[in-house]
């Protein structure tokens, strides 16, 4: 992911990080503030990694809260939690009144509930406090809690000029303009109109006869992944949120689906990696061992599995016993095709590329696997026969590996077509779910297997 | 990633596809136009997936070219080669001159040299033909390989009525207008306006007292997974793209971007699930098997190897046999840590969360390694000492299991580290790379840390 990257011009130096330090040691304000001055909000939300909380929390206060609001919302939830932790309800709400509905509602959503309340008493914008109290009540997975109440919306029986003239006000609050949604005089959704319209358009022209009808929206109780793929599928900067009555309530934009397709690779990411809640490098290690030691449980559990499975077959393989020597490649390769198999089913399944019955994508993956299986085992029935000069001990091992990646591929495409027909994230059948119940099953097919082929 | 999707709008049937089939089917045109009418773009694409590619093309045939070139971009880079295998050079030309210069260039870059020439040589429209020309120059994953030549752009020395009055001439060519770029006489770029700003601008107002110089940019031979850091990290919706000497070349807008990250993060998660090369649950079982064939013979040799390993220790360990036993749960645990080390890192790389000496990585890791390692040692070692009242075998195993965690997981964490600071992409340290040579380095370790215990 991560290449070479001395030469961009967005980096922040830890040179950077000492000056501001060193200044907010000598309580020296007003070199703070020149410091910073010319920085974005994210690049200072990257400096305070480099700080401490106490020192970040110093120049939140030293700030004014129209940048300090910013630099709130890029900063991680852990920090972000921590510095809120030490400000009043009061410097809460003036930071909230910064920024768009959707961040503040984000921010409160993450404060205590009786905190929350105190927040929003000390919001002195009344249309803002009503729209955040509106926002907090929609699930944070569903278009309704990702959206915000911001946008500019112009009525049917509007003339552009008049409508240049009135949007003028509404644009103010809002930071970027992608469209212009026309609604009937009840607020019903009815089609839109971009800026560019609106300016190419002649100024005597009614709303009704030149805006567009194609208008895509989204209900707010839809499931956020959901929307995410709407807006990427048409290439959609913004769309509108209404809902059941189709009333226009608020509007998403591509920079908050930009970070949900982000948190959502990375979350599918994790769980092909064994990692069960999202965690970040930096995190302590009390947290990385909640998140990595489920798993690694369950990994123990199957080995555990696998010694009592191989200590039953030991006595009536006691000739064998270098049967047990391949164990660990038979386990390594049923793991690997079953989390082949099941990473593409994943990946299929969350771009809607994987259409027709669960049956021909079984049919096609046993023959995928008896390909594999065949040209792996070949190689290792040659390894095996010139190692140990035994045909038909060379003829077992490779022909149960062939029955193993078969079966390995057959789970590891079956799990996650199962688990998703059940409403169940099928992202969680990956790594080491599969790796484990492929390990077990593995050795069972090629002890049994074996055993078959060489008559014991 | 993909949830139950029974109730979106936009989810194209299977009712749909077969009439379609059948329109085609009696060549009834008019029937096929009026029923794909209504339909986006990248919904007939999302329909072609269920026709024959003679359909799809007879389809693409009838329809006019300002919908089919939309189509074509919508399509799989396979599907949309096959299509355009068969279509003349003119046919494609006159698809391409409906393009964004983008999307055109992207298209032309994927004929055979001689056929880019035919093409390039029948667009009617010379300054496009000229653009697309220059495009094709760039690397496909640098800035100016992902950028457009639309844009809009005005001079400093413009009024705010006169630059309204000519970018609507410019206006009409972008398909989407998210900021004017302001430049000198010289083409340089020096600022920016929102078409906001210029709305709610007086209209005598000269562009030079009025815009915004504080404006992102990047330069044409970047990253395009830099430019994707930047642009979500400043929450861009287009950032315009300089060469060396700052001229205006083009701009790159997010839903590009969007298109980026998506593939970024199905790449990383194929390398972790050990798939080479992007594939598709669709694709043919060849291809399948070229991208998971050489992880696979991976797995194979160094199963291989861990048997020839424990091949070696079996003499000496004549007596403890039962030590092989338990090689694929060591295997499973050395393999689960490591991958788990390695993902974290591989992410913490990719959004540039990792800072400060590798040394600290690697101490943080040890000390994770040591408490989860020792926590499911002690799970073990109760389940060894019961099973087979050896209270020396339970302490070799769980003392040796501790020691290959904690390895499994500097394994993990220093490889990507390393071949970062190499410049070779981290993610192909994941997955089935980590696991074999943890599955390799665990077995040895287990051993021999097993046999000094018991003193053999």
């Amino acid at each position: 992911m991560s290449e070479n990257n001395e030469n961009i011009q967005f980096k922040i130096s830890d040179e950077l990080i000492e000056q501001v330090q060193s200044f907010v040691k000598r309580k020296d304000d007003k070199g703070t503030l020149d410091l910073l001055l010319e920085y974005h909000p994210a690049d200072i939300a990257e400096i305070f990694d480099g700080l401490s909380i106490n020192q970040a929390t110093y120049i939140i206060k030293l700030l004014d809260s129209e940048k300090t609001a910013d630099i709130l919302m890029e900063l991680d939830d852990d920090d972000r939690e921590k510095i809120l932790a030490s400000l009043s309800a009061k410097e809460i709400a003036e930071e909230v009144e910064e920024l768009d509905t959707d961040d503040a509602a984000d921010i409160i959503a993450e404060l205590s509930e009786d905190r929350q309340e105190r927040v929003i008493a000390q919001i002195e914008d009344e249309e803002l406090a009503a729209d955040i109290q509106e926002l907090l009540t929609y699930d944070e997975d569903s278009a309704g809690g990702l959206m915000a109440k911001e946008l500019v919306k112009v009525y049917e029986t509007w003339t552009v000029a008049g409508c240049l003239r009135r949007i003028r006000g509404q644009a103010a609050d809002v930071t970027r303009v992608h469209s212009v949604y026309v609604v009937t005089k009840e607020e019903k959704l009815i089609g839109r109109l971009s800026l560019k319209d609106l300016i190419t358009a002649r100024s005597e022209q009614k709303i009704a006869d030149i805006y567009k009808s194609d208008v895509d929206y989204v209900n707010a109780d839809e499931d956020v992944e959901e929307v995410a793929k709407v807006m990427a599928k048409y290439d959609l900067e913004a769309i509108p949120v209404v809902d059941k009555d189709n009333t226009l309530l608020g509007r998403i934009t591509i920079d908050d689906i930009v970070d949900v397709i982000k948190e959502e690779a990375d979350k599918d990411y994790q769980l092909a990696a064994g990692i069960t809640q999202e965690v970040e490098a930096d995190d302590s290690i009390i947290e990385l061992t909640r998140a990595r030691l489920p798993w690694l449980f369950l990994g123990l559990i199957g080995g555990v599995g696998a010694f009592l499975i191989m200590e039953g077959f030991e006595a009536k393989l006691e000739n064998y016993s270098i049967l047990f020597l391949f164990t660990p490649l038979i386990a390594a390769m049923a793991g690997n095709v079953g989390v082949q198999s099941s990473a593409i089913i994943v990946q299929g399944l969350a771009n809607d590329d994987v259409k027709g019955s669960i049956n021909n994508r079984l049919i096609k993956e046993m023959l995928l696997a008896a390909l594999n299986g065949v040209i792996l085992a070949l190689v290792l029935f040659l390894f095996v026969w010139y190692w140990t000069d035994e045909l038909n001990l060379a003829i077992a091992i490779s022909v149960s590996l062939v029955a193993v990646i078969i079966v390995a591929g057959l789970v590891g495409t079956f799990v996650p077509l199962f688990l998703d027909k059940r409403g169940v994230d099928p992202a969680i059948a990956t790594g080491p779910f599969i790796t484990t119940s492929n390990d077990i099953f593995g050795i069972v097919i090629y002890l049994m297997i074996a055993m078959t082929i060489l008559g014991i």
